[in-house]
């Protein structure tokens, strides 16, 4: 996620350049950053990349899969969110655990996604980005899933205990937490994040 | 948490010069990362820096209090931990979240700790540095409070909780977890902590 970008002369960009695609994920980023989600339009992106807005539909498809694509996010968020609405109700904690750890295991995502933790905690624009992602992507199909008053509150308290279980096992690497198997993890948090998805009232 | 450390050459050093100080963290910092909190010694840590023991015991007292200060914690953990155990068995999770929050609400503390998390998200040795104040100085005190089995698991899954509130409130500050009050977030994550403190059996 860097800041710095290349521009290329119009006069000498044609549809197709290998890095058209990285021009037009730059672009993004900036509109996203500056703009936000909601402002930020493949239109707008488009032309700040100087390409026609076709083009960018052509390799992105939607604004939310560019978005995906320029946050750089490692791993498929909707099949992430899916996965936890399709457990029962009461089952859901635990799905969550699961379904996190199963992304953070794998090293192919998980070290991209601390490099986008990292970048957050040095860059305000990196954060910003990190933070549309989470609202967008993650707490609008979550929240839905939770019960009873509070539910987006509810829906970050689980998401930010599976982000500080992330910086602990993966980073700090504090044992016993570190060598902890997935399923003593799932048994362990799974009924706290319960708490979180189950009406208190 | 600079890995970089200026040496001077020892005819040229006086006890007591403005740089002493800087210089025997320096070496603090390497020699706990590398040796181990267990192995690296104040004897080992002023042989490394070029000075004598007992300048460092002056300067610095005991080998835990020359880490915290090597580890550059804005906070003093021993404070924290005193008054989590302070509260009565069935507060501490509330408690936790009260103080884990009154340091972070304040910007002096807060700032240079996410700098500390980038640091460890970056560097392996500053990692390193973090693994060891999260076991030797919070969870050596932390544990003792909770009953049952995997009392080291589950405190670290509590404090890993905390510090997942803080990236997501502090850093992602996504709403509305970044504009709760405090004594919201105490009644909305204190009974999930307490489930970590206490006895599952």
């Amino acid at each position: 996620m860097t800041a710095t970008r290349k521009r290329v002369t119009k006069a000498g960009r044609r549809p197709g350049r290998p890095d058209t695609k990285s021009e037009i994920l730059d672009a993004a980023r900036e509109q996203f950053a500056e703009l936000g989600y909601d402002r930020a339009s493949i239109r707008s992106i488009a032309a700040a990349a100087g390409v026609d807005a076709a083009l960018v539909h052509h390799y992105f498809g939607t604004k939310e899969k560019l978005f995906l694509a320029a946050v750089a996010v490692p791993f498929d968020p909707l099949s992430v969110t899916r996965e936890i609405a399709a457990a029962p109700a009461d089952a859901r904690g635990r799905q969550m655990v699961r379904t996190f750890l199963s992304v953070w295991e794998n090293p192919v995502a998980r070290t991209p996604a601390l490099a986008l933790m990292r970048s957050a905690l040095g860059h305000e624009s990196a954060a910003t980005l990190l933070r549309q992602f989470a609202t967008r992507v993650m707490l609008s199909r979550v929240a839905p899933l939770i019960e009873g008053p509070d539910a987006e509150l509810r829906a970050e308290a689980a998401i930010s205990h599976m982000l500080g279980i992330a910086f602990a096992r993966y980073v700090i690497k504090i044992e016993p937490l570190a060598t902890a198997s997935v399923d003593d993890l799932v048994e362990l948090v799974g009924p706290t994040l319960q708490r979180y998805f189950d009406n208190p009232e």
